[in-house]
């Protein structure tokens, strides 16, 4: 570091969750600006559980711009991140350092170096959406560091849609409509809360991580081939979607739990049936993920109306919403008795999250587990499997808050002196 | 039986063969007379291989219709059969029987009860077309029997569709069209020959067999519940589908084994995408299924242009299509590298048909098997797995013709003396 002068970081820790849509984005119309070719509906999921927290310091000391992930240093020269940067930067403002009363002009970001560091608290590679928690709590970080204020609201959802086109959903809690937009430039892609997290309190979400030994195909690559070859994309987004994104935001508002499970459900198999209709076709759903569909249809049937939905991003795991708290209790039990942990699986390294599920299901041990009966709706069922280990860890969570401001110093991931990754 | 004029019986013996679609029917307009929602093209396989040999007779002595199939008595009260009978008897006219001059008079069909016995040379539950060689056999063999002849071209395929809708695509050999038809009685839904078995010699069909633990959806219900809710599977049939028909009609015409086996793909991606399209999704296609697609989309990428084309029926089996005999050979490979039989499975039981293409792999143990090395497309893939057992059995065959009558007396079923299944 240079003279006396040029030594101070300043530095704003965030944290941003996760979403998991339920009207799903598959394609874009502007591969450059990630424009969407139709208009996506996610849940928010809680931050507490599955997000990602961002440290953003500024130092005149800094030499470049630098970013670590998960603890490990990477690149920051990808186009996403570039753009992120760069569109934040020219929205800075004059900010003022608390301690020191020092002023950071506006202009002066243009030329300050960004340090970033970011970390999710669930794995990055179980396809849970880490990069739209991580390009969310990108973008809001720098907000509070560079002292931007939205012109227009859901002017920061279109600069995380820039880094990742769901991450535009990860910055508001509840319930969230990304609206495709029609401007050429993106301003109008934007994301817009639906209900805050508060508004239907009964939904319990669990998530099974479900063991994938095959590589998938990444979204990103995966959605540009349905672009180019599937038919019946181009009909799901100009035909069934805005009719949904209606029906959708409706069960949401009025809480229609037996709506919501539908459209969800059928949403998610048709946006992986447009996969299949990709050429060379595309598969994220396995036979466990199949599994799991028939143990929720088989259910929802037997109990003559929808208890649970699913869905499934890019990725073999599936996102179960629950009714209710009791009805959560009950496909935790379900998923324990047909996807039991393998014998060697502590319980409480097999059902992550909210602890207070696992208590209403009764279940405490291994033993518990063992113990479990057959549902009623399985009776008729010949060769049920039940394989340890074909699920990985199951999540318990809810209905989330969006992205917010780490308060306390010992949050922040990067070294105040240092401005380098904390040991 | 009652007096002696009355012991006579007479019978005939035909073979049908099966064939699978590459332009897929799925969807009925109208569910009693079998009408499909759009038309669809198939190859029909050699009846040596894949067919089912059924003898019908007629004797004053049989006291109500009845049925064997494999051997087993069934009820023949099933209303596809009762359809078929009432209008082939409606059809017959005079026969005489050469053996004694005796003469059958057209208005007594309606009162001779007719006897059926039919076998399949492949398994029956292994999702192979069974119901559709079974009613082309079954019509194809009553004609012959009653004297039906065709007042217009396709007559018979209209009834055989009666008893299976694809059947009707089963009368014929080579490349067969079934054209859906306008007409409400159906008269017009016929099936019509596109070109004859000899005219694209270099094909070469390889089946695997999948082995399926779980119950399939059938596809009569399957159907209609794709009908019912899967807002796709309108769009395929009035849009996708009839660009397509064209598209085959031409390639199969110019033998253009690049379009056809592109068609071929997607087609049968886009049916499946239908079925998960589906509420609730109907899966056809297992784990083992995606890896034989792997195995193809891998190997065509690698090669340049297609060499090998795949398409599943309404279950996990994999129908594939080399583009000539040295392909097919190296195709077998393949399927013996990535999917070895059970370790005590004799290599006869593994590879079953034309054992031709079985020479031309080079492979006459499971020691050959044992040595195969791994083909150059798979260089780069980590953890291809190799699980004995995961596909039952191969057949390989050609493409085949259509129904005929079988002469020689040892062909027939049942007993000439007593008219019941032949001991």
């Amino acid at each position: 570091m240079g003279n006396e002068e040029e030594t101070w970081v300043v530095m704003k820790t965030a944290r941003a969750p996760s979403n998991i849509a339920v009207i799903k984005y598959w394609g874009k119309r502007d591969e450059k600006l990630i424009l969407p070719i139709n208009s996506s509906i996610s849940v928010t999921l809680d931050p507490e559980h599955l997000s990602a927290t961002t440290t953003v310091a500024a130092s005149p000391a800094f030499e470049k711009d630098r970013l670590w992930l998960n603890g490990k240093e990477v690149s920051v020269e990808g186009v996403r991140y570039k753009n992120c940067l760069r569109e934040m930067r020219a929205r800075a403002t004059d900010v003022v350092i608390e301690s020191s009363g020092k002023v950071i002009r506006k202009e002066d970001w243009n030329s300050l170096h960004i340090h970033i560091a970011s970390e999710n608290n669930f794995p990055t590679a179980a396809g849970l959406a880490s990069s739209a928690a991580g390009f969310a709590c990108l973008v809001y970080a720098l907000a509070q560091l560079m002292g931007v204020q939205e012109k227009y609201e859901g002017e920061l959802t279109a600069i995380a849609r820039l880094g990742s086109g769901s991450a535009c959903r990860s910055l508001y809690g509840g319930f969230v409509e990304w609206k495709m937009g029609q401007e050429i430039d993106g301003t109008d892609s934007i994301a817009v809360q639906l209900a805050e997290e508060s508004h239907w309190k009964d939904l319990v979400i669990i998530i099974a991580v479900v063991s994938s030994r095959q590589k998938e195909t990444s979204s990103t690559s995966g959605m540009q081939e349905s672009v180019k070859t599937s038919p019946l994309l181009k009909y799901r987004a100009e035909e069934v979607v805005p009719k949904r994104i209606v029906q959708m935001e409706k069960a949401i508002k009025s809480m229609n739990f037996t709506e919501f499970a539908k459209i969800t459900c059928a949403d998610s198999n048709q946006f992986h049936a447009t996969c299949l209709d990709t050429s060379p076709p595309i598969f994220y759903l396995n036979d466990t993920s199949r599994k799991l569909i028939g143990l929720v249809e088989r259910w929802n049937r037997h109990a003559g109306e929808p208890q649970v939905a699913y869905t499934f991003d890019a990725g073999p795991n599936a996102v179960m919403f629950a009714k209710n708290k009791e009805v959560a209790a009950q496909l935790l039990q379900r998923l324990l008795y047909q996807f039991p942990p393998s014998a060697d699986t502590d319980i409480s390294r097999y059902v992550h999250g909210d602890q207070s599920i696992l208590e209403s299901a009764g279940v405490n041990s291994l033993k518990d587990i063992d113990s479990l009966s057959a549902p009623a709706e399985v009776a008729g069922i010949p060769n049920l499997q039940r394989i340890p280990g074909e699920v990985d860890y199951l999540i318990c969570t809810n209905v989330g808050k969006g992205a917010y401001v780490l308060g306390e110093q010992g949050a922040n991931l990067i070294d105040p002196v240092s401005g380098l990754l904390k040991k």
